[in-house]
């Protein structure tokens, strides 16, 4: 008797991340050489995600210092935490509702962390004006956007709604989109541009789209997750016309906004540029805007909490996010007072304001050394290609895999940048993303790769990743030959 | 221009809840306080949720220790803290990526928790075996719930999945029931009986659903939220019975499981009956039981995590649940190793372990006087009666309410209760909850009430709400008067 049989078509349709397998076999994996089991390595090094701190990078001191003593407020005595830590933490109890971080807070975030997050917006902008009342926070910037993919989703028997969005995108975006009911609508970036956004793709895209399904929103992330492109201001002009022009919902992730290191790269928010380009634009255009804690500074990945601001939102839509969002209750209160934190970082004169930018400068440091070193040795590797980064903290090279490797993954029926990913993780223990989980056509073969590490476990990373893929690609090029020459002897 | 004017109708059909309005006057009314505007008390007093930190109740001593450590690894040195703290820290660190709670954990959540969760309750359960593998961590117990039902749920055009569930239920239930796109099928519970559970209540409940949905899952919550009350083995028996006959999924809310203060009451586990009934009920019947850090003794609600365990769950059944997780990424680490903690509190001989028995001793304690002492005196007022509880931290007194209110009430367009509880916040800045939110019918009115606060804030809420009542009773009373009088005289 299983009365859960029968299992909602909706969640059938939501696609299994090869992801999550590939995780849970580097769980396995470290759980037997924990048990004693044998390998030609010591431990998996996984960089398939963002969570940096996973490989030994460090949290940010001051942010952890005060939410410890948010969290156990006896340490508000403790002489041996700096002032501003302790001042600083004082503040944010006070805008806990019974002083604790235990109690449940509006749904759509606390006011005060979402008015701190309006004044952070409104500074980085140049006085563009923020409100609070735009600002919504949630678990995750993912969760974020799934709010609002869920507004604009339609239900069975309509037209299904359709997002055109950025190819590649987040690995996390295709199931999100799924369980949405939302159909993906590719148009792709261009690699050999550093992955550029296309304005005549984009047109593409849409006519494309426009034959199946009832596309309503553009989405795009800037800096680019995980591409590294940062768009200039003329492209992002490019994309507002074309959302405003098409009456498309502009949905932005700028998560990694705090990490452009290219040479001439600079962040511009696109909402500071809707408002460049007038009335015309900045009072029509609807945008929506997200960030989050898993940023590339401060990668509170396991505290959980972002947000998105909403431009030209309307009241009869702000209704239903509010629905929304008070079916998921409450937001974790570390994650909020993280986000208060976040957008309020020490000023200079504060005792922690020299300590907390040398971190800051140290992990932008590492950050963009990896990502030159790790682009230079990947680029010269046989059968792999590697654009160069600007930002964000990842890397997504092109394989160039032999034949013989694509029809074995056709024999298995995986992609074949999965079957690497697999051989990889097996053979050496490193655990990276394959392209395809981040939306990418069949056929299409690239590896995602994050290079926010210590700079000797990426040592540590690309020598395995070598001697793996060198091997790999003379091992097939051996048993092609010994097919061919036992072709020529039995011919 | 607004392309999100055509909003998802499965969104719109979600309800909004007149707690959450509530909620936000009551904010409003404090920022007016803080603001310099004058009123005849001091501060509100929010009891309408089940978060008690929030009117002053404190956190576990040891739970914010190990967690402050966790978040601030440098205080392991730190000789000021209780050495089982410091140990209990370090072991929890040994179990995140990369010693940090900024890694992500599989969606699931973290497998040693799980574990350790499985441990707890084969414990509780006098040894019934319990599994890792069918345990999954959540964002709470509500999200864990949801997951569940989102399996369930039927697509348009399909005949709509029901949910036959126990009313007075969860605030937050109703709700998330529409957001699921699943229909609430009440069953009633005996308000006169100290809100037990009937059988042939519940027959009656499914004939009715089955006229108009297809019936999928039973819902109850023991210890009763809001009741209260808590079922015994028979009872218990006699509603596995009925959900095995009649091939339902049943769906337990235990979150309430460490707090039986009533004389003779004890709590028993859906699992523990289930597993004593035989194989022919324990190796059949589907259940699924809720559990979460937002319970009677620690009240972690802000913290953000709770579980489920699903006991008899089709393998295939389980993939579909680890693609609804994998889809929002990870739970809060904090709130995870909250969990544990739950599941581990000090043992004797620990250096914490005297401590935090007081404590929890402490929070029973006044917990079991509050509820008896606020029963007596809601019971003791015209106009309102209130059954005694056995558990739990609510009190749901019935409101017997003069039909000049109910006639206002239906003029505004607004549950009579509703009405009562905005009046009450305004007059009184005191915030209950009204019992249309608990999936109450209409005519049906009840207050909800969190008991567990400080004695000294029960005897002010106490005495203000009595104000308001007896005033509001004697005005009506009085206008009533007035409106016979006067027709007398003009008659």
């Amino acid at each position: 008797m299983s009365s859960l049989k029968h299992v909602n078509p909706r969640v059938k349709d939501i696609r299994a991340s090869s992801h999550s397998e590939l995780t849970k076999r580097a769980e396995q994996i470290t759980q037997e050489i924990t048990q004693g089991a044998l390998r030609p390595f010591k431990e998996v090094i996984d960089v398939s995600s963002g969570d940096f701190h996973r490989t030994g990078m460090k949290p940010l001191t001051f942010v952890r210092q005060v939410l410890c003593v948010c969290l156990y407020p006896e340490l508000l005595e403790n002489k041996d935490l700096p002032l501003d830590v302790r001042q600083r933490a004082q503040r944010l109890l006070q805008i806990c509702d019974g002083g604790s971080l235990g109690s449940y807070t509006a749904s759509a975030g606390m006011w005060r962390v979402r008015q701190s997050i309006s004044e952070f917006i409104s500074r980085r902008d140049a006085g563009v004006p923020s409100y609070a009342k735009d600002v919504f926070i949630s678990i995750g910037s993912q969760k974020a956007l799934m709010t609002i993919v869920k507004l604009i989703s339609s239900v069975e028997g309509q037209t299904r709604t359709g997002v055109l969005t950025a190819v590649p995108c987040p690995h996390t975006l295709p199931s999100l989109l799924d369980d949405a009911g939302v159909t993906l609508e590719p148009y792709l970036l261009m690699e050999d541009q550093g992955w550029a956004v296309d304005l005549e793709e984009l047109h593409r895209a849409l006519k494309v789209a426009r034959g199946r399904c009832n596309p309503r929103a553009v989405y795009i992330s800037n800096p680019g997750n995980p591409t590294g492109h940062v768009q200039d201001r003329k492209s992002i002009q490019e994309v507002i016309r074309f959302a405003a022009a098409e009456r498309l919902l502009l949905l932005v992730n700028e998560v990694y906004q705090d990490s452009v290191f290219g040479e001439g790269g600079e962040f511009i928010s696109y909402k500071k540029v809707l408002f460049e380009m007038g009335d015309e634009f900045s009072e029509g255009v609807e945008l929506v805007s997200f960030h989050s804690l898993s940023n590339a500074c401060m990668g509170e990945c396991g505290l959980r909490a972002g947000y998105m601001e909403f431009i030209n939102l309307d009241p009869g839509v702000e209704h239903f996010i509010s629905v929304l969002l008070d079916t998921d209750i409450s937001v974790p209160v570390t994650g909020q007072l993280a986000l208060d934190l976040m957008v309020n970082p020490p000023t200079p004169g504060d005792p922690s304001h020299d300590s907390y930018t040398k971190e800051v400068l140290l992990t932008r440091a590492i950050l963009s050394q990896n990502a030159q070193r790790a682009q230079k040795f990947l680029d010269d590797l046989p059968g792999m290609s590697c654009q160069p980064v600007m930002a964000g903290i990842y890397l997504f090279p092109r394989l160039h895999l032999p034949s013989g490797i694509i029809e074995q993954a056709e024999e298995l029926k995986v992609e074949a940048d999965v079957l690497y990913c697999q051989w990889l993780l097996e053979e050496q223990g490193v655990l990276l993303g394959a392209g395809s989980q981040n939306g990418e056509a069949a056929g299409n073969h690239h590896l995602r790769f994050c290079v926010l590490v210590p700079p000797e476990t990426l040592e540590d990373l690309l020598s395995r990743l070598r001697s793996f893929h060198l091997r790999l690609l003379g091992a097939i090029y051996d048993s092609e030959k010994s097919v061919e020459d036992a072709a020529i002897l039995t011919s």
